[in-house]
């Protein structure tokens, strides 16, 4: 067998779904397809490759999959922090968001973003924002993997100044971005059901639904958002979601932090899956979403970093950490949501969140090679008994060493292969100015 | 003047305690001293110096101070997680430290330790565990500043066979390094309430008061530590060490996460300090410590990351992130603990807090030149509004480029310049090997 790429002399974790694990690993690589995936004594001889990469003892792993994101967003990281979640919006992320979000600007912020993402051993993400066409065209260039949402809001927004239009201006740039690319794929994303009309909502869901498309949506994020949505339609969130019948498979229930049993039960039955952002639903006070629940009801669940106005970094390896220590210290229990079900929240569980698990997420044969090399050669990554354990608990960002997406090399010994850093960081500094801010 | 050293071109973030901000800051310093820090452009001149390191627009800001370390335990990094805190004690981690502390190894964890924390920006830590005479001995050649507490327990332990010699073997240590080294202060380190007899704390705080050191205990860590406490002291383990008489400015409560609002008044009441390891008490289901109440009672509180056999890693920026995320979670307050308080946590109020506020910290007159440069020209730190933000919600190890101690520089370009690390990792991973794993 001849391949184009072998990836050898690491442990390969697969986040298969038996999380297997081979100290030994190889991975074989054709047309950007893993064909063999396993330990290294049992694969199929000859092993011919155009390119053979050592992976040094590293860990070899599947790319990261960051379920929820607004990579626009990266504008106005750090703008406004530690202020209460009425005045952070009203006061300065909207009007941010009016005066600076345009399709120029959008492309900055997006590039920012994907170029933080590949350096943090992140493949494939799942966005929701404004602009969405221009941040699709700048996205495409970098060589990530990603489904990306239009907004939905009926409010102005960039790009969409008359609300009436939102559904089809966001349909319209779907349709545009059906079968465009491989690697980028489409969505429609309504803001929420506190800023979009029960119309909106139904639209854009049969919208999506005739295009085969994910439909996603911000839902029982903050206790305010869940009393109001009593107040008003005597529902939750979620159960306000049900009665307009738009929780299906194709659903992506975004932070889903304010449920009870019976909000999960429904969004079981329904098929719909929950990206969760950690980080985000803490530093924000919103609260903590009860994935153990989510996942013994059989929810699909993935992890995201949310846009980072609010969470300020895209780093997926601190939300596998503290996703798996927040449920520990909550329920007083150390085993919950261990090492391995938090890899697996953020790479082939989420993949399935989001509408992706046939393709990526984990290292099997027949999916597309979306990987990541971490080194193990550095002071947190010694002594390693159990990989899983160092991914989660000891890894940081500054471990990524190798990214692949569709076998192909984005990061080199941690630098970018697809993308002038340099350019984009000069173009976001200067965005910085005009943005501005009270501090430094 | 002249200087050894000045610092100039970045935004200097002093620590101080109006934590002030110098947007164009200048540091000047002379025999390891700090003699300027504040604007360039109030700056006495002339400005000549023999060094001059150009922070290129990055932030200057002190060392972080790491208030609870077991750095040892750096060997056991990772070897059983996700068990029930009574299983990881007693099957892992107390037969790895019988089987294989000893002097020779103490000194390869420690010294693992060192590398890891001043690579991620850690310049001073205050540490306890056992064999910490090889321990001095190896952090003194690293040029890193700790306080360095040697255990005391009533079991056998590594380097104290019989436990009647406990209090004896910690203060001839502590004695051999009374005024030994600049850089290295001793402490007596007894292990808890629950381990140790009344006897044996009273006597270790006594011998502790007579060589004027830290004395450090852990206490309330844990729901069952409490419980257990109430049921045979009728007394909180807060209110019991206080039954001591061994709570006093001198000593440092480490944990101090099952504490009620009278535990903290006492604390404040004898001028106590707590250390913090938010990470580890999550990691080990012990719960979270009120921060917020210990400093609105006016306690002196330092942040810690632990043994890397709990917490995985030496990682302080994650310390101040998640500290100051999850009292936003818990309280649903978005601006409890703001990113402020978080940097003081980890650098001037945890010096304070072990003991060391007159000498490093922050950056100001009269104190070491003890700081690290961190890189903003990353994806990750563009763009950067508030510099306060940046460092505690976007930052990472990655940024960290620059470490200087006493006005030494011990990371060039994020490369040590005081250590051998592919020595010590290659030391580190020969133990790996013989305390083994069920693992990789």
């Amino acid at each position: 067998m001849s391949y184009d790429l072998i990836i050898e002399n690491g442990i390969l974790l697969t986040a298969d779904n038996r999380q297997s694990i081979h100290p030994k690993g190889l991975l074989c690589i054709r047309d950007g397809v893993i064909v063999y995936a396993g330990p290294r004594d049992q694969a199929p001889e000859p092993l011919n490759a155009k390119e053979r990469v050592d992976a040094r003892g590293g860990i070899i792993m599947p790319g990261l999959v960051n379920a929820h994101t607004h990579i626009t967003m990266s504008l106005f990281r750090g703008l406004a922090d530690d202020l209460p979640l009425e005045e952070w919006l009203t006061r300065h992320m909207f009007p941010a968001e009016a005066a600076h979000v345009n399709p120029e600007t959008a492309r900055t912020g997006a590039l920012l973003s994907c170029a933080e993402m590949l350096l943090s051993g992140t493949t494939c993400f799942c966005d929701g924002y404004f602009c969405e066409d221009a941040v699709a065209e700048a996205v495409a260039k970098t060589g990530m993997r990603a489904i990306l949402g239009h907004g939905i809001i009926d409010y102005p927004a960039p790009g969409v100044p008359d609300p009436k239009d939102n559904v089809k201006a966001a349909t319209d740039y779907a349709r545009k971005w059906m079968g465009k690319s491989g690697l980028i794929t489409p969505s429609l994303f309504c803001h929420s059901a506190y800023t979009c009309s029960p119309a909106s909502i139904r639209q854009a869901k049969k919208e999506a639904d005739n295009l085969e498309i994910l439909f996603q949506i911000h839902a029982a994020e903050t206790q305010f958002e869940h009393s109001q949505s009593m107040k008003e339609h005597g529902l939750s969130p979620i159960q306000y979601l049900d009665s307009l019948g738009v929780l299906d498979r194709n659903t992506l229930v975004v932070h889903g932090v304010w449920v009870d049993s019976q909000d999960i039960e429904i969004i079981a039955k329904r098929g719909s899956a929950v990206s969760v952002t950690t980080h985000s639903e803490m530093k924000l006070a919103s609260g903590v979403a009860p994935i153990p629940a989510y996942l013994n009801a059989g929810v699909r669940v993935g992890l995201g970093t949310d846009g980072p106005a609010s969470k300020n970094n895209h780093d997926m390896f601190r939300e596998m950490s503290l996703t798996a220590k927040i449920h520990k210290a909550l329920s007083l229990d150390p085993t919950e949501l261990d090492a391995s079900t938090a890899i697996a929240l953020a790479s082939r569980m989420a993949a399935e969140a989001i509408g992706l698990g046939a393709i990526t997420g984990s290292l099997e044969p027949g999916k597309k090679a979306d990987l990541i090399i971490l080194d193990t050669n550095a002071p947190n990554m010694t002594p390693l008994y159990h990989p899983e354990s160092a991914v989660v608990y000891a890894a940081s960002t500054d471990n990524v060493r190798q990214v692949f997406v569709e076998g192909k090399c984005l990061v080199r010994d941690g630098r970018l292969t697809s993308m002038d850093m340099d350019k984009i960081l000069a173009q976001a500094k200067i965005l910085e100015q005009s943005i501005g801010g009270k501090g430094a």
